[in-house]
């Protein structure tokens, strides 16, 4: 039987590869290039993550993340004129995808012994990391440097999980909350335009 | 003595380091910029997969590779005219690398026992990923997401070469075999225009 | 107490984190890109040469050099419009970071057992890399491709080293000569403006 979790994990993967795919197709890249950029934007972070933390990486382990990374590429070829009308909803499958993402990050840092910071960290590279290599393979300053909340919902979803560990919530809903911290921080802060400040330049 | 199999491999890393020294030189970069920008097209593929399998990277262990890169620079410098005339011989020569090199990142993969899907994808990124930081350094979209069966070719030699496993065939037939798949697909997609579809633009 | 070593190394810290803020500044990122910018630029070559060493990169065991980083990130924010008089004092600090990078580069790789060409090449990658990362990040081609003296001169500090060595110098002489040597080659290279030649395009 197929968790819940991995459901979610699933509709994260998705909606992150569909971010890369429909990016790449508007660099008129071929179906190759598009399925390759659609991957790095999925389990790019996760990857990094993986790296960084001295363990093999996730994907390597079992190929679901291939199949459906293949599968929104498939989505995206059929149907691809209609996409564009359903970014409402593939906002929602992202922001989930990140939550998500941002826990499963912090969890395996800290399993592997690291500290609370560096489990923040990795949180973050896990969401956020994809959508930078997505950019920098489509020849983009990344996104995420200049607009909106999105890596900072990861930090906060981790300051959050934080208060719940500290509080000896039961771990289900620990992570319940702290995705949820993630969700809302990223689903707030578009809806009522918060950003950071940019840099002045000189 | 030097065996086959290196001199051809020192072959493919000669044609890979030219290509990147090729481009570096058409965006005015010093020699240092050029020496590294063909190290990365030659052996930053190798150097990822080595990565993702989590052992050291391959050029760390002997500096043939180093001096190969070297020769390749001299080359280009002293000869910059000229090798323009050599683009039907260089372009065998990387067709030969790559078909080396896909082998060479399959069988290490499965001797570090991983499946056979994750071997295929590593021969792939042994192949062609030194071809995408190549690009990056060069801050130009990554040809092989637009243009030409590149990478595929790798995939296509790892399913021959799955193929010779299936029928037992013995393992100095199964990686000459397969080589030779990456080669014939790759020189006969460009000779006869054989790509993948471009994904449409919204 | 904190040893001369390490506040040298987070002023070089500090120095790396301004020079790629400085440059995301430009390119108007909001105040969590320059961040990111400004700690990969810093922290962005060790953390490739643990990497390719195969151990924990070293910001992971201990906090101070993203809080180096956050410094950074207020300097710019509250002096911005004086950073641009600090130029020189920024060069010089940049120079010293270059020195005890590259020397921190080759002792960790000597130690990790590797020959001394890898040491020399893992010197370079912990003082140049970094800078490299800065430039992919904010789309550009990476500067020390192009121009001036900067990953050779901690090639020629590891030279210096290995000279030492052969002398048998004590470890503290050693490193300080070496160090001494990248930050004497950086400056003099910037001041009689010597660099390599460009390689000719096509």
């Amino acid at each position: 039987m197929i968790s819940f979790i991995t459901i979610i994990d699933y509709i994260g993967t998705f909606a992150f590869a569909i971010s890369g795919i429909r990016l790449a197709s508007a660099k008129q890249f071929d179906w190759f290039g598009a399925y390759v950029v659609g991957l790095a934007t999925a389990i790019g972070g996760g990857t990094l993550r993986d790296i960084l933390l001295g363990v093999t990486p996730f994907w390597m382990l079992q190929p679901a993340y291939l199949v459906v990374t293949a599968c929104a590429l498939g989505f995206v070829i059929v149907f691809g004129k209609y996409v564009i009308h359903l970014n409402n909803t593939f906002f929602i499958f992202d922001a989930i995808g990140l939550g998500l993402f941002a826990v499963v990050g912090i969890e395996k840092s800290l399993s592997c012994g690291f500290s609370f910071w560096v489990a923040i960290i990795m949180g973050m590279t896990t969401g956020a990391a994809g959508g930078v290599i997505r950019d920098v393979f489509i020849n983009e300053v990344p996104l995420i440097f200049r607009k909106e909340i999105y890596a900072l919902a990861c930090v906060f979803g981790g300051f959050v999980y934080y208060a719940c560990l500290y509080l000896s919530l039961p771990p289900a809903l620990t992570q319940f909350i702290a995705a949820t911290g993630v969700i809302l921080a990223r689903v707030l802060s578009v809806k009522y335009h918060i950003s950071l400040p940019v840099l002045k330049g000189q």
